[in-house]
């Protein structure tokens, strides 16, 4: 039987910070490296034009991820790494799925029925604002998931419906026009870090309080100086779980690391000493991946030529995917 | 300047009638040799897919459409004669217009507002058995105008809103990205005829009270005698302007030849004799060209031929201008 298929997109908007990293980019390159899986990553750039509509940015966003996620090992000739936009077929078959999506299931989507309560309390229209890419990108979710025949989708909890929603549409047109699809399932890893920022709340882009990954040293250590602490002085004793130098600590130490740090708490350690041995900490594993990164970064045709690589290796399935997807419907050639 | 751009989408569902014929076919292959417009025409298979599941059907009515084109004398070295789906910017580019489509203009379209209190009139939910791509249709149609930069559309009234959101979607992408994309104007002929069907309503294939263009000589006059007409005898006076034996006869015969008709029915013209010459009227203006629909039709390869020339032109315009609009939305090769 051949090997299950995993199926990860990241989304080119904005660039990769410490939270990212601890909590999809290192899992899912571990992930890819254990051989258990068939790998499938891909820039979702086509879902990044939902949010934003500044082309500069979608576009410098994309050439940052990619170079992020190859710095940090992902090795493409061990996975399908891929742009999305460089697969026609996925738009087309996003359009097969639309006529066998119901209306009624869209509705549900969390993300669109979160923007439309957010009118509501604000006395708007109930879609004022709302653009059609916001209301129905879990079919296009579904088209990027079901033309790999992916069978695990990685996810965050928020995710888990939109991945129930590409079965749910699977399980429909397997059932009207007979099996052409895998019905993929959503995994949650709750063992995953999640991050917390600059301001102890999880880091996050719409928080302003991220550590971007690649930062130079002398940036890095600036931002790790401004994480929140509290009035404690040298030599008071510090509650380490319920500061955020501590969690990122542990997001990047050994067991026997953060043992060693949780006394230091115990012990009076100053913020600004944790700080430095977190800086050093971060730092140290950071540093080869950062040098990678800022080769690639100065190389675009580089990384251009990678993703070219990636995307003859997925369209050589997703060509044959909507060929049957095509005779499927009766959208064939007349001979 | 260059000149003025018309665009008509076919739906392939169905097989063409008399009503078609004299509605659309006949007026717009008549428009497209006056040379005054450069004209394009497309098989519109991916909607065909909104409402119809049956792939066979959709296969069968592509190659009967196209046929039917053909013979009447669409000519396809003079105008872009093309499929849909032959061209894969289509759905990409209506992935990009999804992208700026307010989901409150979705929302106001007829068609959906109409299966919508259709819903609600039968106690159902108002989203009951409403797929996405009812929903979204006007998306694609807005894609399939503004991809050939088309200026005229020639509709029904019961379309000119979709040419309008066309032309909104089109006005909101030039103003956020830069002029791409020029404003289409819905045209409306309100001089061509609408074709009564068998039982006096308006032929339509959802009355199931057509007359199908390409029957053979039989069945023709099969269909022909069962026009519905009412109880009167021989030699009495007749009114042609509730028949519709009369309104077919004026669709196909010239001013003369209606004058005679209408003198006819005066004197009390029997329905069976009037039926017989309509049937001859109607079958001599149609059997040059069904012969050459049951010459096409028996070899789908010279279709096939021609529809993929056909692609090749329409593919030079479309893939200059996803080219354009990718570098405008952000999504371009990194070098």
């Amino acid at each position: 039987m051949s090997k299950q298929r995993v199926l990860t997109g990241i989304t080119t908007s904005g660039t990769p910070h410490l939270g990212n990293y601890v909590g999809a980019i290192r899992p899912a390159i571990e992930a890819s490296r254990s051989g258990d899986f068939e790998s499938f990553f891909f820039l979702a750039d086509y879902h990044s034009l939902i949010k934003s509509q500044d082309p500069e940015m979608v576009h410098r966003s994309t050439m940052e991820i990619a170079a992020t996620w190859l710095a940090l090992g992902l090795d493409p000739d061990k996975v399908t790494f891929y742009r999305q936009s460089d697969i026609p077929e996925i738009p087309e078959l996003t359009w097969f799925l639309t006529c066998m999506t119901a209306k009624g299931l869209m509705n549900r989507a969390h993300a669109y029925k979160g923007a439309v309560q957010t009118n509501e309390e604000q006395g708007e229209d109930a879609d004022h604002g709302i653009n059609m890419g916001l209301f129905s990108y879990p079919i296009l979710m579904a088209a990027d998931i079901l033309m790999f025949n992916a069978h695990k989708i990685p996810v965050g909890r928020d995710q888990i419906q939109h991945v129930e929603m590409a079965r749910d549409v699977a399980q429909r047109f397997n059932h009207h026009y007979g099996e052409h699809f895998v019905l993929p399932a959503a995994v949650v890893d709750d063992k995953v870090a999640v991050l917390q920022g600059l301001d102890g709340r999880k880091m996050s882009k719409s928080y302003g309080n991220t550590i971007p990954l690649f930062l130079g040293e002398k940036q890095l250590k600036k931002h790790i100086n401004k994480i929140k602490t509290n009035l404690l002085e040298p030599g008071e004793p510090k509650d380490p779980d319920s500061s955020a130098v501590f969690q990122i600590w542990k997001a990047f130490a050994t067991e026997t690391q953060t043992a060693a740090m949780r006394e230091q708490f115990a012990n009076g350690i100053a913020w600004g000493e944790a700080k430095k041995q977190l800086f050093e900490l971060v730092n140290s594993q950071l540093a080869d991946a950062r040098e990678r990164y800022e080769t690639l970064i100065q190389d675009p045709a580089e990384i251009e030529k990678i993703l070219q690589q990636g995307a003859e290796k997925a369209r050589t399935e997703s060509q044959e995917l909507i060929a049957k997807v095509r005779q499927a419907v009766g959208i064939r050639p007349l001979v």
